[in-house]
């Protein structure tokens, strides 16, 4: 026999919990939602009924012995419809940390709408629960206000998107989600096909192709918020299905994507955040990215800029910092401004091993005390020779200077990060700061030790820089791309470029990439024939959706800005996603699993 | 040596060319676009530019003798920059069919921007070319100016949708497309784990179970544009991933969500077509939609209802009358109005061949001449009984009734069919017609002979009526369900239901379809778990968008508001998808081909 449960027949919400307020008082309203404490003063019961919109008191008049008995039943996240009359709280009930805190609904109609057993862990705001628990119990953990108000925020950032690209003339345009796998860029998450049994469609990347092959097609501007797919071994803010606001222009260069997409982020900011930013951003090439923050994605937010002290110590005594110059790498250094009292030799050592994480073979330092230079290498160095050093390095008293030496790469990763780790290690940072700014000009190719051949650092369709086209057969690791990054606080927002437009120019880049015309023609090869269509000029750009919000939020971590996320080994610990299948799907897709020994075996 | 081409560099394009009129005459502009034509009238140039916005001519002035010399070089499809000032076109030259037919641009700099291959086949509006051609040469298919219309609407559609959700409080939320694969519904489509090899995540079916989940969580009004897969043989208007409107609503009956889907569709319709459709729509049961029109899908443009005359005929001399019914079927007809002298004894038996298809044995007709009545079957009836037929048919001078006897469901079938048939190929539809219903009280179950069980309508969470609860035991098949569909001129715009909220309701459901509480929770336990913890009544809705735009565009195919679908085998023919993958793919995903021949023999 099947328990009788009450319904909403007859009854209509009227207004959200949190929306209501003394402005209320004397009306008769319906609210609707779950329970999110109950209590009962001397007698007195009370609950606090709480939607998306907030939360508000209900209150239960002792008149009415039958409605307080049914009131007094209910326990947290029970679901409600109350009606009742919007009342003024006595006035030492007052509470005024609560934007319903002046009001109460004296209930005269209650129906319990559905009970509920007790959570695993309670709905309040900024929950320290265990996360795997928070995501097993997704339904829940959605319950509680600072999650609600994310998703809330994502939406906004969406719309925002919608309605400004919208409004600059961009279709959104839906690119297919079952593609054609294609062998370069990260790995492909695969479906096997029923109809063609030993073919695979692959989940998309991006939709790159798609949305050039549109701008072939005339479509002018194009836009979408598209997911993506990587099957990549995850790191703390990588999900394997992801979401990005991808763009596409045509008729464009490099300046007319900047310039529409820091009109959208200003937007962003200005209705998000209410900050106003500045456009237009700071442009900054790669190589001064690199040379003065060692990173191409630039913390503007604190100093600490490297530098390059190469020329002061290719002749020192000091063999690790001669060998390196003379190896054609390079000795930069940050100065820890004023933190000499703070960075102690335990603090350096730890610093040190830090560096060891991005390949430095070691951190030297010189600290500037009120005694003097303090340094395990001032041996190495005449008098001169330091003082130089710490001239260029603006070193006063109370600094610290952190040194590395090695081939470039490791100088530029390890003191690019340093900074970063010192910054947030010593407070230098300011958090109400969001400092954007382009990164242009990177390099088009970078030489892969592995493969023995130049690949593309961006992909294989970015434009050359036309002053370097001349360059791409005798210095192919000196042509500059048209690409660019927009940085936020050190983060990469997004980043995009203009696309090779000449089919001549496409095959010619194949080759440099060291693709024969037969690999180009089976891997590309519609593509290729498509761009001797006439192919208007073209770029665009790509956003990280979700780190975006999370940026915008200020999460910890990107699963926070997404309803459902997946964990490190990708799956859902809600549905238990990815699981067994039945045989019969299998055989249908004509694919069986390899056996474990068998595995072994091979 | 890569030939010299031509950049827009220090080119900025001021205008599109379809929006230049009489009012820019003596302004400067740059115009960028495809060629779409070019003519040599006598040594005059004339080149057509196009871009999405439409067409404008340019001219070419013969004094300028470089110019002339590179503008002869142009030919269809080459991509186009030209600078000009826009003039008046000469009085024998305005050409009133075209928006920019007053003026020309008179060209003082011309870009070639790139080159064209002859397409194969021509960019012109309504092409008759054959589909197959079109999808593999898609980008240049999606160059017509009608495709291009059927992308912005779509896109247009897209952006009302969101406008329209968002103004009433309804947040889109992204739901996850790695999912986990339940084995109800339609065939999935599998993504392999390589992380957990041996298990399979499924791309979703619709985000059901996730946006019922987010009610769960108190969002309260979700909604999301989502692309949903289906592994099914593809009919003529299905594809594998197609786009749903999904939309949820907490704290709601069926009016409410009703109510709030007819404004939606209103403002569409408004803003899209310019038709005012007026509110509430028509509702009609299951019941009556069956008995009328044969259909859940009632095509309310023209008339022909069905009539039932079983009463009539049950003790008449034609056996298949008077068996039918005897075995519990009906015998119905429709009266095919004043088509007489048009529906020729040729034409009915096309028709008993289209019945055919249905499954009816054939087609019993009386036809109501000047002579007379026409009727193999007359011999059968007293004249007492055709006259009650005729007249209950208010069968009249020059109508054709057409019959069917059998079990209901082909009754319905057929003559559901037919009735659309027969206004097909007689010209009953008036095509300006915007016909919008609700049919409702859907039947919860149907009993499936091949599984030897009720199973779902609509799918196991829909909420059956209140008033039908106590019949779940005793009579299942006579259970109604709060589910809702859209009805666009007899054909389904999506559908809805109220869905069940309890979860004591939810298992005894399971119950009634047969599932053992082992199988209903290694199906749906963490669904029915969830459900413990205080679930809002809520309900929802979910439209074809595809479909959707198809209807409003007139299009005949659903694969004409896509811009890259899939044809038939599921496969795309532009980029070849779905196909071979590398060995080392697979490997990694621990899975393996079935051999043809291992097939052969299982």
């Amino acid at each position: 026999m099947l328990e009788k449960f009450e319904n909403l027949h007859g009854l209509k919400r009227t207004d959200r919990c949190g929306t209501l307020s003394a402005k209320d008082i004397g009306r008769e309203v319906t609210v609707m939602g779950f329970v999110d404490s109950e209590r009962n003063l001397g007698g007195l019961l009370f609950v606090n009924l709480r939607d998306i919109s907030g939360i508000v008191q209900l209150f239960f008049d002792t008149a009415n012995e039958e409605l307080v008995k049914k009131a007094s039943t209910v326990r947290s996240e029970f679901v409600l419809a109350a009606r009742g009359v919007v009342c003024a709280r006595g006035e030492g009930a007052v509470n005024k940390n609560m934007p319903t805190g002046e009001i109460e609904i004296n209930v005269s109609e209650l129906r319990i709408l559905n009970k509920a057993k007790t959570p695993p862990f309670y709905i309040v705001e900024n929950s320290d629960v265990k996360e795997e628990l928070r995501l097993k119990y997704r339904y829940l953990d959605l319950r509680r206000p600072d999650m609600q108000r994310k998703l809330i925020l994502r939406h906004k950032v969406a719309k925002i998107a919608r309605d400004f690209f919208d409004e600059n003339g961009f279709l959104e345009i839906e690119t297919p989600m079952l593609n054609k796998s294609t062998p370069e860029g990260a790995r492909d998450y695969l479906v096997p096909s029923r109809v063609k049994n030993g073919c695979f469609y692959a989940l998309p990347q991006s939709p790159q192709l798609y949305k050039q092959l549109l701008m072939l097609s005339g479509m002018d501007r194009y836009f979408q918020i598209a997911r993506c797919f990587r099957d990549e071994d995850l790191r703390a803010d990588r999900q394997p299905e992801f979401t990005q606001i991808d763009i596409e222009m045509s008729f464009v260069e490099q300046d007319d994507v900047m310039n529409v997409n820091e009109k959208f982020i200003a937007r962003v900011f200005k209705e998000i955040l209410g900050v106003e930013v500045k456009t237009p951003f700071l442009r900054m090439p790669y190589s001064e990215a690199m040379s003065r923050y060692g990173s191409d994605k630039p913390d503007t937010r604190f100093g600490m800029e490297l530098t390059d002290v190469s020329d002061l110590v290719k002749d020192c005594g000091f063999k690790v910092f001669s060998d390196a110059v003379a190896n054609g790498g390079s000795v930069r250094l940050i100065n820890a401004k004023n933190l000499a009292d703070k960075i102690s030799r335990k603090n350096i050592d730890a610093l040190g091993e830090f560096a060891k994480t991005y390949k430095a073979k070691g951190l030297a330092w010189v600290k500037h005390t009120a005694e003097g230079i303090q340094s395990p290498i001032a041996k190495f160095f005449s008098e001169d020779e330091m003082n130089k050093i710490l001239e260029r390095a603006n070193c006063e008293e109370n600094d610290v200077l952190l040194f590395v030496a090695d081939k470039n790469k490791v100088v530029f990763d390890t003191l690019g990060a340093l900074r970063c780790e010192v910054a947030k290690r010593y407070d230098l940072i300011d958090e109400n700061k969001f400092n954007l700014l382009w990164v242009t000009d990177f390099p088009l190719l970078e030489y892969s030790e592995e493969e023995g051949r130049y690949v593309a650092m961006h992909h294989p369709f970015t434009h050359p820089a036309d002053e370097d086209l001349d360059k791409l057969d005798t210095e192919p690791q000196n042509v500059r791309a048209k690409a660019y990054d927009i940085i936020l606080n050190g983060v990469e927002l997004g980043g995009g470029s203009i696309r090779i437009y000449n089919s001549d120019l496409q095959e010619k880049m194949f080759e440099v990439l060291g693709l024969t015309k037969e690999e180009a023609e089976s891997k590309f090869g519609f593509l290729v024939e498509a761009f001797k269509y006439g192919a208007p000029p073209h770029g665009g750009m790509a956003y990280g959706f979700d780190r975006f919000v999370m940026l915008l939020t200020k999460s910890a971590s990107i699963r926070d800005v997404i309803a459902f996320p997946k964990v490190q080994n990708a799956s859902e610990l809600m549905t238990n996603a990815p699981d067994v299948v039945d045989a019969k799907q299998l055989e249908e897709l004509g694919i069986e699993l390899v056996k474990k020994d068998e595995k072994e075996e091979n």
